[in-house]
């Protein structure tokens, strides 16, 4: 992980940062490690609670219209048909019959076919036995391999065949045929074991002389009575409690229901770190509105939200929009907008704002027979121009990645200061006072100085009392533990000396600039609550 | 599930005002629901989330060493080889071959081999039903039912077999052989595609012809490859991670590492509403320290454990501890203890606080190869007597349930106040208001005059600002808000009406006794803050 070549140098940094400084661990290190998961250390846990409360204050907590949601990982499995997952949250996947790179047909680079296709390796030996294996490829096939030439790490004399992709891996245009492959996790509830089911089909001869494709299908309904799926996303969860949390909270359209929460996708490819993995974490908002106003909270939304990830101290240079084209859009959608973050290795999605129209509130509703709609006494109908109006609400959602939040929070937090040679002098995580783990540390000058000590974790309380995330800290000289904390992002050291002791002041150290001031104690306090407010240091 | 008359009054009424006012409902209800899951609606997050918060700030805010941690809940599969769950989380289960119950064999009631087992149903139609099948399985086993006798829903004539235990539904002895079932969720991870392995198992005959246990072999095998499990439990997270996490925050022992979140157990019976579900929350800490000191920490933890249940108002004479007996501690175990809460069903277990020693560690160490220990430069060696001490650190576990905490905590605030005449004249939720969705409710006395609005909605923000969730409420009359927000457990109503607008005062009701006094506005927030500090309203 801590060394993936393939990633910009920056991010390496960034990934050597959070294991060093317990922000971000491989899940099961000691097992070799889970490529599709991660664990958030001591600072890294700290963080990613910062921002998702900063979500929730901003979506929940200080608006009128909007409410919260928690609803289960594992749903009823109709929730899955109705929403089109189950037949369509799937990709064609094929394999590379020379390299045996497994990959997504759709996402495979493109080459018309009968166009070159030359093979290239990242050494001699993997050349040499991509050469073998191409040839018994076409050996086995009854062709001959007489146009084949090797130059280096490179192969030339095969053309892309007709469907139009090869393998992202080499190039090759051998390919196995697609395999459609479920992105969601599939497991078994209840006490019906699945595995004796199969066993059932096996020995009542249910499988025998079968082809793959209905061996494939019986094998799927002998598991399928207790077939559950963990959720790849949040927001179903909203729709599927529609009617339960307007009705429970007597909510008047338009109104928003929030939810946080982890999902799971299972990715063929997992990449940059946290941004793409397995098991992730998702901040989702459902906007139900009148029908027709999908494209005025489009926009709103839009505006809402570009401005909270600008509130979480992100580069606004690094932030934009980017429209999905018609060819992008769901058939159902009338709008869709990413908000993109210039991570090291480019642009790329942090959140999904979208109107829905009807779509997910009808579907669930065809699909479970249950009413899901909204009745305004007060409005009038447009289609019969009388006082009353029922409807199926449309929906507006801003959907939005936690696990990305906080891997574009560090990337743009992170920073180095060089000396007059050019040498990296410091490591500043130069991170939103209110996201920071740590808001301030407390450093007696000395550890062996009882009096200093016992001063320093009096401030210390004094900070907890007041709810201010605080560090009592004496390992180590005052120069390594001003590193440590700025390579965590701790926006004030407060050190506490002998002088301390006589006349109540006590030094405070900026993170961002290094610069040291000598304070009243009993002014650090509304110091620390300042910059919490305002986010300036 | 808000209509089962097995649970008792006071839970379906618990579990009725949950729906009713959107703290719990039913996961995927309009699709008939999912037994063995809930979704917390938007006054049950609230809840939840203060309660989580509460014990993360007693846990890790507030304590110099104990750190958080977040691990992935789909980790490597030698985790729980190693810890043990693979081969030991199952329970043997049994059908009655009478009523179809399904259930745990080592759970059900005991009765000594040739003990008079009298079947006993819920009503007439049952009664018969099961005498016919009784009948039919004597005869099956060539056995008369001569003996057989009913008497009203009972039949008598039928004598426990040599298991020593009857369907704890109906009481007959008539059972099925025991059947292993696991209790951990098996998913399939990457893309790999377990059921082409089954496929292929049996198109080259590998299924064929076998017996029962080496069919469930070879397809457990087929589907080995790419399988994972969801985690029983949060804490080998923390075993995992034990290097990681002491590593970067330099740790010093005696340390705790706290995680919260979601724990996924396949519960052959779910029960007590959000008590006993499939999908759960947990709080576990595992605190690390030297060989020898487990039981003085257990004993250290189990008074910290019990002052947190009760700070969160919980009644102290619900609240006890139960010791697990020799026979239900782990042989690694050297004392555990659980905290009980006095449910409306009875004692029931609310958190399990444990002396682990240092099988955990160990466990993971020689499973993973990799060194799991502590060198303590200070400490002296017990068996050389020389400065420098390398040990396994002993673990001590207060391990609590979040899902439990937050029913225990509706249990115990739910009341209901009646009327001279015995009817229900008010219900009341007293929460802890540091756990209360809404702190207070500002309302205006009637929502069409503007002034008094505008007043409202500018009291509103002011608690906001300071951080305190507050819940401007217009809707019906100012009685239906007071109940409303006494079923939530807000403990002020704050309202606004023309007098306010003239001298600056509001009229503070407190939920508990319904006690009204006109306070001025400027002292709403110090009042709120107060009460948020104390606990006392």
């Amino acid at each position: 992980m801590a060394n993936d070549s393939r990633e910009p140098e920056l991010m390496q940094k960034i990934v050597s940062l959070c294991k060093r400084r317990g922000f971000v661990f491989q899940s099961s290190e000691i097992y070799g490690g889970l490529k599709s998961a991660y664990d958030y250390g001591p600072m890294g846990i700290e963080l990613k609670r910062n921002l998702m409360n900063e979500w929730w204050t901003f979506m929940v907590h200080s608006r009128e219209d909007v409410v919260g949601l928690e609803s289960s990982i594992v749903m009823h499995p109709s929730v899955w048909k109705s929403s089109g997952h189950l037949a369509n949250f799937k990709d064609p996947l094929v394999d590379c019959l020379v390299c045996q790179e497994r990959f997504r047909a759709d996402k495979a680079p493109k080459l018309a076919e009968g166009a070159p296709a030359p093979l290239t390796f990242s050494d001699k030996g993997r050349a040499k036995l991509g050469e073998e294996k191409v040839k018994q490829l076409l050996e086995a096939a009854g062709t001959s391999g007489a146009q084949l030439k090797r130059d280096g790490l490179t192969i030339h004399g095969l053309v892309a065949g007709d469907r139009g992709y090869v393998c992202p891996n080499c190039g090759s245009p051998l390919l196995s045929k697609e395999k459609d492959f479920s992105g969601m996790f599939r497991t078994s509830l209840g006490p019906v074991d699945p595995i004796l089911g199969l066993v059932t089909a096996v020995k009542e001869g249910a499988l025998a002389g079968k082809s793959d494709k209905e061996l494939r299908e019986l094998a799927e309904e002998a598991l399928s009575p207790s077939a559950v799926y963990l959720r790849p996303e949040t927001a179903q969860g909203m729709f599927v409690q529609f009617m339960n949390v307007q009705q429970s909270q007597s909510m008047k359209v338009p109104f928003g229901i929030a939810q946080m929460g982890k999902s799971f996708r299972n990715e063929i490819t997992v990449e940059h770190f946290i941004f793409r993995s397995c098991e992730f974490e998702q901040m989702e908002m459902e906007f139900f509105c009148f029908p027709g106003e999908g494209p005025k909270y489009l926009e709103y939304w839009k505006e809402q939200r570009l401005l909270w990830w600008k509130g979480l101290g992100l580069k606004p240079e690094k932030l934009r929009f980017r429209q999905h084209g018609e060819d992008e859009l769901a058939h159902y959608s009338d709008g869709c907008f990413d908000v993109e973050y210039e991570f090291p290795w480019g642009w790329d999605e942090l959140e999904g704002i979208a109107s829905r129209t009807d779509y997910d509130l009808k579907a669930h509703s065809t699909g479970s027979g249950k009413k899901l709609d909204y009745f305004d006494a007060e409005a009038t109908d447009p289609a019969t121009g009388k006082q009353g109006y029922r409807f199926v609400p449309h929906v507006v959602e801003p959907a939005a990645g936690a696990t990305r939040g906080v891997l574009a929070v560090l990337c743009d937090a992170y920073d180095e200061e060089l000396d007059e040679s050019g040498q990296v002098a410091r490591t500043v995580l130069r991170l939103h006072p209110r996201l920071a783990p740590y808001k301030v540390a407390i450093l007696p000058l000395v550890k062996k100085d009882d009096a200093l000590v016992e001063r320093a974790r009096q401030v210390t309380s004094e900070f907890l009392s007041a709810g201010i995330a605080a560090k009592y800290d004496e390992q180590h000289t005052i120069g390594k533990r001003y590193a440590r904390h700025d390579e965590i992002g701790t926006p004030y050291c407060l050190t506490i000396d002998a002088q301390t002791l006589e006349d109540e002041t006590i030094t405070i150290r900026y993170r961002d600039d290094k610069r040291q001031e000598r304070i009243r104690v009993s002014e650090a306090v509304t110091v620390v609550q300042n910059a919490l407010r305002t986010g300036r240091l």
